[in-house]
């Protein structure tokens, strides 16, 4: 378990006792946590490799005192890291040493739901499934739907611009969103988006979706409903080799067929998985791909015909259709469970979150394979194959000594690789702590410097989650300069410059 | 015809002459335009009533010269206002009289097409329509259709992040892109977006789009291409007022139907069209509803049902369903042609372009018909309806001393109704010129402060397409002034502060 050391060095001229004394007179004392066994369940999110305890946690339930907070914040230069549900993936939400975390977890209300517009207005601690429960009555619900749903919150969606099974067919969080309701750093309350589908000015909407708590805090999230499809099927695939099933990936989606869902799972992941849910999987295939359709039913009966065709063309060893509903979800169960079922087979693992062009998947997984090697670690692979968002899975063990290191330089070359393939070094989960030095090799400096302007234009003090998502430019030159020796890890002696 | 007065200042050191010296060092002397006569057909876009010489016409090859072009205005202080087809609306592409027009119109090439990944890459002057036509043989098109389809260009589109009679269902200009090329003021080239979904860092393409040539000069553009639905077919449902007619929207929406289309037209429009290109439109109707559904047959039909019946329920007295595609053709035709059959009855119209909720429909039309009252004015109604989005076309007489100014007056009125009604003063058009103003209503000076230090992360010296899109904080306290006196012109002889 490791410390991050952040970029910017950001501190308050206050003392813990002070700023402790001042958020009591904006919230409850109750409210305002300081005692060290109160801070501990704030010392990570879902990325527990990082630790860090924030001076204190202060849990407002009203937007007024979330501008008051961050008044008083703005003119004691206190630093402020939001969390949601804490489930981040990327450590968005690693707390600051120098600084508070704003817990959000009070603003879990549903405000209003408004069926003639299909839209809902939600705060940010809401969490993702509460939604679609909420609305189910009316036959909607809200899409994105990462594997977190039951427990994220949409807050923390809007911060990572979280994806999900069904983003292939309908999109990010960042295209399901209305509008918002943001507080700055100096504590003043924008709305950005409108109940419109166009805005004037510049679309802060989505810049401030995927900011990942740079920019503002939000309180308030409209989100866009869908109508419940009135029939889904799946269909599961076997192949004798995994660059057959990357290719099929491509060539359904060029055969103009907008699958609800288009997942891949390799060996590995199908053994782990199957011994755990028991899914029906066939162990002896070298990858699977699980493709749903949705809509009305002649609609996905067309379209099934049409997936079969191309995967049959394109070289799937076995094709099966979900006849009933209970087929349908335990052919996802094991895609579902793939996680989990994977921490059963090693002591271990690591998520990581990179992206591709479609047309890539076959090259992408080769590559994988050749650094997994080279590593001398384990990789299970399950993907968003649709969207060409790949989880390859590191599997460790984090009590052998320098373990750990090895699986975060292997993660960092795969998502070097990624980058190199045309991709990116996020899918879905973020940059946070946990891709810092790969943003160095994402962006150029002008780019970096680009981002840093940004920043700047709304929190020029730095003070909202110093030294996440977007590197400095002397961590990059250090990164970089490191790297071009191979791969390996910085040495802790190098100089900054 | 008028002439714009900027909010901002900025002027070269150089002369003219001096310009046209060093541009021609850049690129071969024949694309430097400098003549009087050469420089008149720029003088003005889509919105004619605002015309400006620039002191110069500059139309680049390559991205090499657009970069060594901005780098000498750069260097020089030279303001810069790109230009794509000049099809737009709203003056976004109006002269700036100290600074040139850098023309993309040699920009036309389309460099490549992935089908496999759904993408082309064009150039920015590349047509809209154009970029369907180069992928019909593969079954795909490119969803944004606005209106000009057949003559504006792409790069045009995403700065004003058009939309169309499609966007209902397909989105806007920014939910059709993955990847811009641009050229910053600094005659930098970035990259924004990527070919994957999601990108780390804050969302710059989102940012790019529609931000009307205030950031940046789009030099390449990489589009998302939809496949090409089986079947479409259209409903045409008469009413007996325009206000049930706007309820039927909201309801056909409401009951999780997404049609390809939902227009509506009122009673003036119908019979300046019918008149003009005999659709068969029911002239005794006081507005009309056009429905596209899309997709496989079965999914076509069974939509239609629904709308058919939700329709009937909201009190439609006429319900028609296009049988062959011809008679689906000659639906639209007449509300394709409306502009024009309506520029047949009146000697100048001016296209209003606003949105709001859609629940707002009935309100809003019951308002521009009082408005339409108070001013003197008659207005006819063409609506994007499904997605809120108004086009009320005022009739006038430019050679009727005072009407063009009491024209401006009520499309401002108008514009501003639908902000009351929690809408935005644009659907698809930009602000550019024409709605400079009612952007004060739009946003708080908190909200503009926040424009604008986005716009100087960007271009610090203001040089890019200075005084459109974003009024400075003085307009806006001068317009907000003269407004709660009543809604008039703003005086000339007014003090800014």
């Amino acid at each position: 378990m490791a410390t991050f050391v952040s970029d910017i060095n950001v501190e308050s001229t206050l003392t813990r006792a002070e700023i402790a004394t001042g958020l009591k007179q904006i919230v409850d004392a109750r409210y305002v946590l300081t005692a060290q066994e109160e801070l501990a369940p704030y010392e990570c999110d879902g990325l527990s490799a990082y630790q860090e305890l924030p001076l204190a946690v202060v849990l407002p339930g009203t937007v007024d005192e979330v501008c008051t907070i961050m008044r008083f914040c703005s003119d004691h230069s206190i630093p402020v890291v939001a969390r949601g549900a804490g489930t981040g993936l990327s450590g968005g939400a690693l707390p600051y040493k120098n600084g508070i975390l704003l817990g959000m977890s009070r603003f879990n209300r549903i405000v209003s739901i408004d069926a003639d517009n299909r839209t809902a207005i939600v705060q940010p601690g809401v969490r993702n499934l509460a939604i679609s429960e909420a609305v189910q009555h009316l036959g909607m619900y809200y899409a994105p739907d990462p594997s977190s749903q039951i427990a994220c919150s949409i807050g923390g969606n809007v911060a990572e611009n979280a994806g999900g099974v069904h983003c292939l067919k309908y999109g990010l969080t960042v295209h399901n969103l209305i509008k918002l309701k943001v507080v700055t750093v100096q504590g003043e309350l924008f709305e950005v988006g409108s109940d419109a589908l166009d805005t004037p000015g510049y679309d802060l909407l989505a810049l401030m979706t995927g900011s990942e708590g740079l920019l503002g805090i939000v309180v308030e999230v409209t989100v866009r409903l869908l109508p419940k499809p009135t029939s889904a099927r799946a269909v599961l695939a076997s192949f004798d080799d995994v660059q057959t099933a990357g290719n099929a990936v491509a060539s359904i989606i060029s055969n103009g067929i907008l699958p609800a869902g288009l997942e891949m799972m390799d060996n590995p992941a199908i053994r782990a998985t199957e011994d755990f849910v028991h899914a029906g999987y066939p162990l002896d295939a070298a990858a699977i791909l699980i493709c749903e359709l949705d809509g009305i039913d002649e609609e996905v009966e067309d379209q099934i015909e049409q997936v079969r065709h191309v995967l049959t063309d394109a070289g799937a060893v076995d094709i099966r259709v979900s006849c009933d509903e209970a087929e349908r979800v335990r052919f996802w169960s094991g895609r579902k469970n793939a996680f989990p079922a994977v921490g059963r087979i090693s002591p271990d693992y690591y998520c990581i979150d990179g992206t591709i062009p479609r047309r890539q998947l076959a090259g992408i997984l080769e590559n994988i394979s050749r650094l997994s090697g080279e590593y001398g670690l384990a990789v299970a692979n399950v993907f968003h194959a649709g969207d060409g968002n790949l989880h390859p899975l590191i599997l460790y063990d984090a009590n052998k000594p320098g373990e750990f290191e090895r699986t975060e330089a292997l993660g960092g070359a795969i998502l070097e690789a990624c980058v190199e393939a045309g991709g990116t070094i996020t899918g879905e989960h973020g940059v946070g702590v946990e891709k810092i030095n790969q943003m160095c090799v994402q962006f150029n400096d002008k780019e970096l410097e680009q981002f840093h302007r940004i920043k700047h234009a709304f929190d020029p003090h730095l003070l909202l989650n110093p030294g996440k998502a977007i590197p400095t430019l002397a961590r990059c030159a250090e990164f970089n300069a490191m790297h071009v020796h191979g791969g390996t890890l910085p040495h802790p002696d190098i100089e900054r410059f």
